[in-house]
C-alpha cells in the first residue's frame, strides 16, 4: 500500500461527525420550506413473490434547513452574485446554474477549529454576542491559512435541542461574527467558513434577519462559503484545533444550498478500523457514529 | 503538522467525484417520487433595505433517486430486517428508528474498485449480463478485505446521459452480480458495496425488480450497504484500484436511504491544494469539481 | 329552459363562499405538512418561439389544512373504522382504499347554519366552551332534517387572521361541540357536519388533541363527514338559516381527507349572472367572489 | 321553504361529476410536477389514552395535473398577461397575486355540452384533429350565451386509463380547438371553457406544447378561464345540452391553476336524495357518486 492517504487511515483516523440529524420538526428558519420524512411504502406493503418487501421514502425540504451550506447564488448584493454576475437574470429559467451548489467541489481541506467560548473562558457565548476580530485571533490556536475551513464554535448549538424557539433565536439574538470578523476571515484567503448556529451572523435581539453582513463580506464580496447549523461541540471536547475536513454538497442543479453532513478526521492510532466492524452492527442509532473511532 | 492525515492532504489529493447531478427529469426509478428542485424564492423576490437579497430552494425526492445509499432497512425478506427484526414493527410510527439511514456512521474507509469491463476486455457489460463470481475474482486488481467499500463498474454508467429509459432499462435489462456474487462479496466480510447501475441487481429483460436476490444477501442477511447510480467512470480512466472511500449520508430520521456523494481519494503529489483555489473561482459549473486535483 | 335548477340559477343565486386562502404560513395544525407553495417555472424562464410563455405551480400540503373535509378512514377507535373495518388492513398499502376521500360523493344538499353565538346574545364562543345541546337547539332556526348538512358557527373563524397561535388555540382551548353534540346531531341523521374552527371539537384549555369524542361519534360511529376551518361569518352575517350547500372534495384517491372550496348558494333576484360579468375582470383579488351577487 | 334554489334541488338533482381522479402515476404532462400522494401517519403509528387513532396524508403537486382550471396568470404573450399586466412584474415575489387562482369566483352558471364525435357521427375526434367552427356549431345543441361555461368534448377522455403516454399523446397529437375555435367562443362572451384533453388545445402529432394558440385567445387575449382534462363521458351518455355547472377552485394564493372536482346539475324528479342516503354507506368506492341521482 503505497498511497500515503490510505496508509493513514489504515494507521487509524477518528470520525467526528458535524452533522445535525435531520427529522420532522427540528429547528429550522421558518423562511425555508420545512424538513419533512414520509414512507409511501412500508413493509408489507406490497411483498414480492420471494418474500421480499421494500420501503421507501419521501423527503421535503429546504436546501438551508439543518446543517447546509449555502452556494454563492445564495445572497446578492445591489442586484449582484459575487464576481458581478447579474442575480436577476442568474435565476431565469428557475435555477442558478451558475454559482448554483452544484458548482462547488467536494472539500478534501486542513480544518481550523476556533473555540470562542473556550478562549472566552466561558460556556457559550451570549445571545446577540457580537464575536469579534479579537476573540477570533484568541481563539485561532492553529493559524489559519488560505485555502483552510474554518469553524467558529459560539457554543450555541447545545440549543438545538431546545426547540426551533430557542435555537433560532429571533428573540433572544444569536452570537456570530459580523462585518468586521468576516472581513479578518476573507483577509485570510480561506476557502469556506462553518458555524454552529443557522443564521452564521451575529444577529441583535428582536432583530431577525434584517441585515447579513457577514454573508455579504464572505458570500458576495469574496466568494466564500457559509456552512451552518454544523454541530461542533464534541470536536471542541476533544481539544481539536487542526484537522482534515471532508464535506460532500449534493450536486443539486441550480440549487442555492445542500444538506450537507461534514466531517472532521484525525489521525488517532487507536481508532483502527476493525474488519469485525465491518457490518451494520457497528451503526446502531445512536451508537457509534465514528467510521473508525468513537467520536461524533 | 504532526498528523498524519492531515500531512497526506497537505502532500496532495486527487479527488475523484462519485456522485451524480441531481436534476429534474433525471434518471430514476419509477417507484420512487420523482426529484423536484424549485425557487420559492428569487433574487428580487424580497430586497433587503440594504441591498441584499436572498434565493432559496425547495426540492422533493424520493431516497433511492439519483447517487444514493440503501440503508438496512429498505428492504426485508420473510418479514424480517437484518438481524430478524420484524419489520412490519420497526416502521410504526412512520419511521425506522431501527436500521435507518441516520444509523450509518460516515465512512472513510479502504476502497476497492473492480472494473469488470476491464477485466472482460469490453467497453461495458451487455445489457442483463449477470456478473459472476469469475468475473469479480479477474476484476479484482487489488484485494478485497474485511471493512472494504467495494464498488463495482459494469459500464452502464454511460447510458445515464441517455435518459430514464436506458438507464433503468426495464425493456433491456441491466447488468449486475446476482445471488453468487452476492455471496461472494459478504463472505469477504465487506462493509459496503456501490455500483454504477441505479438497481445495484442484474436485471433480466423485461423483468424489472420482481427480484431482489443480492439485495436479499447484502442488505438483509449481511447488513451491508448498497450504493447505487454511482459515477464511476472516471476512476476507472485513472485505472485506480485502492483508494481512500469516503461518504456521509445524510442523518435522515428513520428513512431508508439517502441521497450522497461519495468520494474517491488518491494521493497525488501533482494534485497540492493552492491557495489560489480557495474561492469560488475554482468551481465554475462544469470545472474541476476536485478539491485538490482536476478529476471527478 | 325546462331545467328547474337551472332556471333558479338564471333568476338569480348568491353564492357564498365558505373556504378560506391557502398561503404559506397560514394557520394549521402542526401534525400536519405545512402548505408549500412555489413556482417552478415563471414568465419569462422559457419563451416560446411566438411570444407565449407559461408559468406553472407546486404546491406541498397535508389534507388536513386550510378549509377541509376529514373522510371517514381519517380516525378509527379501538382499531376499527366506521362499519368495522380494521384500520390497520384499511392502510396497507399506502392508501385507503376503503373510506378514502376519493368516496365522498360531491354534496348539492340542504345546509342549515347554526349560529351559536347569535343565539347566545354575544359574539363568539368563549375559548374552550363547550357547545351544548341546548345551544345547538336555540341557534337552530331552521329545522334539522336527515341528510342536512350543518354548519355550527363559533365565531372563532375571525381568529384565522391572528396567526397559527390564535387559530389553532392548543393555549387557549377552542369552542366547539363535544361527545353531547354530537350524538345530537348523529340522531338527526345528518350527512356532514362544518365549523370555523379547525379541531371541529371543544378543545379544553392547553389540552390540545388528546381525545377527540365528536370525531369518534361523527366520523366513526355514524359515518357523518366533518368539514373544518371554514370561513361561515359572511354566511351569518347574510342572517341566512337554510340554503343550497355545495361541496366537491378534489379524488384524492386513499387520502384521508381533501383540501375543500365550500359554498352555500341562496336564491336572490338582485344577484342575476350578467353577461358582463364574464370574463376575469369580475374576479380581482379581494374582489367580488360570487358568482352572481356579491357576497362571500 | 321558500328559496327557489333550495326547492329546485328537493324536488331533484342528479349531479354529474366531470372531475377525474387523482393518483400517482396517472396521466399527466411531464411539465409539471407529478402528483405524489402518501401517508405519514397510518392508524396504529400513535393511539390515544382512549383508543382513537389518526391517519393522514401529505400530498404534492403541479396545479396543472388532472382535472384543473387554468388561472389567468398561467399564460402570457408578449410579456404581457390579460389586460396587458407586465407577466415579469407580476411574479416578482413568487406568487401572483394579480389574476391567480385566488382571484376566480366560484361558478354557479349555465353550462353548455358541445360533443362534437356525436356531430361528426364518430366515437371519438382522430388524433391531431382540429375541431373546426363549423364542428362547434354543428355541435351546440344548445344555444351558447355570454358568461357561459363551455364544455368541449372531443371523446379523448376515454385515453386516460390507457396510461400516460396515450393520454398526453405526444406522439400521436391530439384534438382540439386551435386559433379559430378559441375566437369563435371568446366572440360568445363565455367565461370559462373545458375540455376532456389535458391540453385543450390541438396538438399536431408529434409537436406537443410548442405553440398554444388557443390559450393565448382565450386566457390572454380575453380572460376566458380554461379546465382541462376534464371527465365528459357520462354527461354526454345522459345526452346533456345544458345545465347548472358548478366549480369551486381552491384560492390558492398567487398559484396560476387549481385542482377542482367540477360538476354538471341537471334537475332529475327521481333523483331525490333521500335521508337515508345521509351517511357514508353512500359513498362507497366506485360506487354512485351523485349527490342525488345515480351518474357521474
Amino acid at each position: 500500500m503505497s498511497d500515503a492517504l490510505l496508509s493513514a487511515v489504515a494507521a487509524g483516523v477518528t470520525v467526528f461527525d458535524l452533522g445535525r440529524t435531520f427529522f420532522p420538526g427540528m429547528p429550522q428558519s421558518p423562511n425555508h420550506p420545512a424538513y419533512t420524512h414520509t414512507l409511501p411504502r412500508r413493509h408489507g406493503d406490497m411483498v414480492r413473490e420471494d418474500g421480499a418487501s421494500a420501503a421507501n421514502d419521501m423527503i421535503v425540504l429546504g436546501t438551508h434547513v439543518g446543517t447546509h451550506i449555502d452556494a454563492i447564488a445564495h445572497v446578492s448584493f445591489g442586484g449582484k452574485l459575487h464576481g458581478g454576475v447579474d442575480a436577476y437574470e442568474a435565476g431565469v429559467g428557475g435555477k442558478y446554474l451558475e454559482h448554483g451548489v452544484h458548482t462547488i467541489a467536494p472539500m478534501v481541506r486542513r480544518g481550523v477549529l476556533l473555540d470562542v467560548p473556550r478562549a472566552l473562558g466561558r460556556d457559550a457565548c451570549e445571545p446577540g454576542y457580537e464575536i469579534t476580530v479579537a476573540d477570533l485571533e484568541a481563539s485561532a490556536r492553529a493559524e489559519v491559512r488560505a485555502g483552510d475551513v474554518v469553524l467558529i464554535r459560539s457554543g450555541w448549538g447545545r440549543r438545538f435541542d431546545d426547540g426551533a424557539a430557542a435555537y433560532v433565536g429571533k428573540e433572544s439574538g444569536v452570537p456570530g461574527i459580523s462585518e468586521a470578523g468576516a472581513t479578518w476571515l476573507a483577509a485570510k484567503g480561506i476557502h469556506a467558513a462553518g458555524a454552529d448556529t443557522i443564521a452564521f451572523e451575529r444577529l441583535a435581539p428582536g432583530g431577525g434577519h434584517a441585515l447579513l453582513p457577514a454573508h455579504n463580506v464572505l458570500l458576495v464580496e469574496h466568494g466564500i462559503y457559509l456552512i451552518e447549523a454544523m454541530a461542533l461541540d464534541e470536536l471542541a471536547a476533544a481539544d481539536a484545533t487542526e484537522f482534515t475536513f471532508v464535506l460532500a454538497p449534493l450536486k443539486l442543479l441550480g440549487a442555492t444550498g445542500s444538506p450537507v453532513r461534514p466531517l472532521a478526521l484525525i489521525s488517532d492510532p487507536a481508532a483502527v478500523v476493525s474488519a469485525a466492524a465491518g457490518s451494520a452492527a457497528g451503526g446502531a442509532a445512536g451508537g457509534a457514529l465514528a467510521a473508525g473511532g468513537a467520536h461524533g
